[in-house]
């Protein structure tokens, strides 16, 4: 007889749970070896939970659409499928639409790459979906890619999915250090790695908020051009500088080494997945061909959208609002940092993008903090996501773009006395 | 001094030439042991072409979007940015929105599976990229997978990006033959091969047009079943069968065998770019994962569109329009074949979806008959492109769906004498 503890569970879904349990023994051995490495993303794990009402979210890196001009985008959107839907809602290229390829290049003129040919764009369902594609034309089981440490998470999973080993390269205030570069490419290069390339988010990295300094950026190009290494500069955040004239990126002057890649997603809105790969011209055919055989094309209605958008509208003065916008929340959390973070605590000051890395003590761990946080009120991710390492971690990432001056002012004093009791 | 015939080049063209060259040859071994296998599609190549003024193409598988309420699509699209834009236009759930899961599985109703859980079904960015991510989860290289031959090409190059040999099983006029499957099945595991999943398109065959028997289709899933291998049930055209209710699917009554593919592409607009796969609920989770880790989440405003579409049309009768739509083309089709075709040439007479699959005498190979075909005004794909095998082929594809009855006609009429002339 059951005991009281057992729950009562109705003989049919007895009889479900245990076909599939047989069904999963049955296919277990169906799985790739790369399917071991693909997991949950910490920050999707939070995305979920942050939505609770009545928490302060710092950790969604969604940027703020309020400002967008909805009116003008859904007019747009009703003429294109009205007027132009045959095309609108068919397939399209797969390497996106010329007009699209076109003005992408108007965009990446903005920071400094003036000599990019639309023939070597290639646009992608999100840069996400750029980096994907990245893995799969270069990277081997066991190959090696450099990147900072922290990173985008996004990249980290699927550099795992490809069973490619990322190994971090040393960075200080002004990002990545050439020294360390080079030496980190000879080391692994003397113990039999397969190092193709360096993935780095040089202007406002993501989660650090670190900008690598102008002066190093040629520098870190050559170093990489000298060993063969490409370069994998995914830069989604550029044109988001508070102040001053955009960073040029290291795509600028260096086409054949870099692969340079951008994104409608902070800019304009990332639910229409759009993103874009600028690539050295002798490599465009293996890319282009390997994003076709992902997804057959970009969406045809969403490339219109985008296009006439920027055709139609003052995006440059729109990327202008943003900038003042995520400036001032910026200054908004740091302020609040300022007043309410105890001692032992430190902090990035970004100059732009979406995001604060704070340092507790190397003996807090942030992981196990996040709960009590959330009891408190306030979401963060914490740091361990963002390293390629599987050590824990006593950073953490805070988010200022989706949230306004208030709820972060907010959100950081719950937070304060959580890491005040942890330290 | 240059010879007269030496072309005259600008000295920084040949300087640009230059370094290209060095840095294509300093970068050579950087591709992965995969991107050998990533090739353009003979179909995209023709695509292309078939654009040219003046040609009948009878190449491409578009979906005829002449018949769509584009007014009321735009308006849709137009009440969705202006008045739920900020979630319209933001990230979106990895797995797709709950609204149109459940919605997919009020689609998969009609053909007969009523069992789906919307907890189970990924959205994807069409069902391409649901191909690709069934190859990343299940397939090393080296691994087998079995196919109809000839099947859809765009999976063929999914499974050559994936290094996965595509092995084919022998088919008549009811589609797959069962024993032949059996006796496959057998041979590879005693050859050593890990066989993964069984690929196939069960009814109005792409590029065959011939549908699996209703009779077969069980005993198709049990062999599988036995074996340890899945069945990847790829079924773009199932509502569009000409007379009578959608075949039964191999998934019905099959949850945890089969995983199954659907697409908006066909049904709606593929410029939208929105499948889905319902997927074992024990499989589940390894695959949103690595859905995720290639897109983030499918453009949320496409994924919107196609909620308020369903909701708010009568897709049925949508479905029906398209059904009588292509049934007349399909006639159009098989009469003007049985009308200018010389003896000697025989075709497949589909039941649904888009295309007639003609074969020649064994020792044609089209390929080099579509550029006379283009000279004569008319353009198919060769079968080749269709086949897992490198051999030459004496088939090809022709595609009803995108083309008026009277250029169907034309076309026919054209091609005939170029056939006439090969054999």
């Amino acid at each position: 007889m059951a005991s009281p503890d057992t729950p009562l569970v109705p003989a049919d879904d007895v009889e479900v749970a245990l076909e599939r349990a047989v069904a999963a023994r049955r296919h277990a051995h169906l799985f790739a070896e790369r399917a071991a490495g693909i997991k949950q993303s910490a920050v999707r794990d939070v995305f979920d939970i942050s939505m609770r009402p009545g928490l302060v979210s710092l950790a969604g890196g969604n940027p703020f659409l309020q400002s967008l001009p909805l009116e003008k985008l859904g007019a747009l959107a009703y003429q294109l499928i009205t007027e132009q839907g045959l095309v609108a809602l068919q397939y399209g290229a797969g390497q996106g639409t010329p007009e699209l390829r076109r003005q992408i290049c108007e965009v990446m003129a903005e920071e400094g790459i003036t000599d990019a040919d639309p023939a070597n764009v290639i646009v992608t369902v999100g840069s996400q979906s750029a980096q994907d594609i990245a893995c799969k034309v270069f990277c081997n089981p066991g190959d090696v890619v450099l990147c900072e440490d922290p990173t985008y998470v996004g990249a980290l999973n699927t550099f795992e999915a490809y069973q490619v080993r990322a190994e971090p390269v040393a960075t200080d205030e002004d990002g990545l250090v050439p020294e360390a570069l080079e030496r980190r490419i000879a080391e692994l290069r003397a113990a039999g790695a397969n190092v193709k390339f360096l993935y780095t988010i040089p202007s406002f990295n993501n989660p650090s908020g670190i900008t690598m300094a102008a002066g190093r950026r040629q520098r870190i190009v050559e170093i990489c051009r000298t060993a063969d290494v490409l370069v994998l500069e995914d830069n989604p955040y550029g044109l988001l500088r508070f102040d001053g004239r955009p960073m040029r990126p290291l795509r600028a002057g260096n086409p054949d080494d870099v692969i340079y890649l951008g994104s409608f997603s902070k800019i304009l809105a990332p639910g229409l997945r759009l993103g874009w790969a600028l690539v050295p011209a002798h490599l465009q055919r293996r890319f282009y061909l390997a994003s076709e055989s992902v997804t057959l094309c970009p969406p045809t209605l969403n490339q219109m959208l985008v296009s006439g958008y920027l055709a139609g509208h003052d995006w440059r003065g729109q990327i202008a609002t943003y900038r003042g916008l995520y400036a001032e929340r910026c200054a908004a959390m740091l302020a609040a940092l300022d007043e309410f973070m105890p001692a032992g605590i430190s902090w990035t000051r970004p100059d732009g993008g979406f995001f604060v890395w704070v340092s507790l003590p190397g003996h807090v761990d942030t992981y196990p903090l996040l709960h009590r946080a959330i009891d408190a009120g306030v979401v963060f991710i914490p740091g361990a996501a963002f390293s390629p390492s599987d050590r824990p971690s006593s950073k953490l990432r805070l988010a200022f773009s989706a949230v306004s001056a208030d709820s972060i002012r907010e959100g950081v004093r719950r937070l304060a006395p959580v890491l005040q009791a942890a330290i």
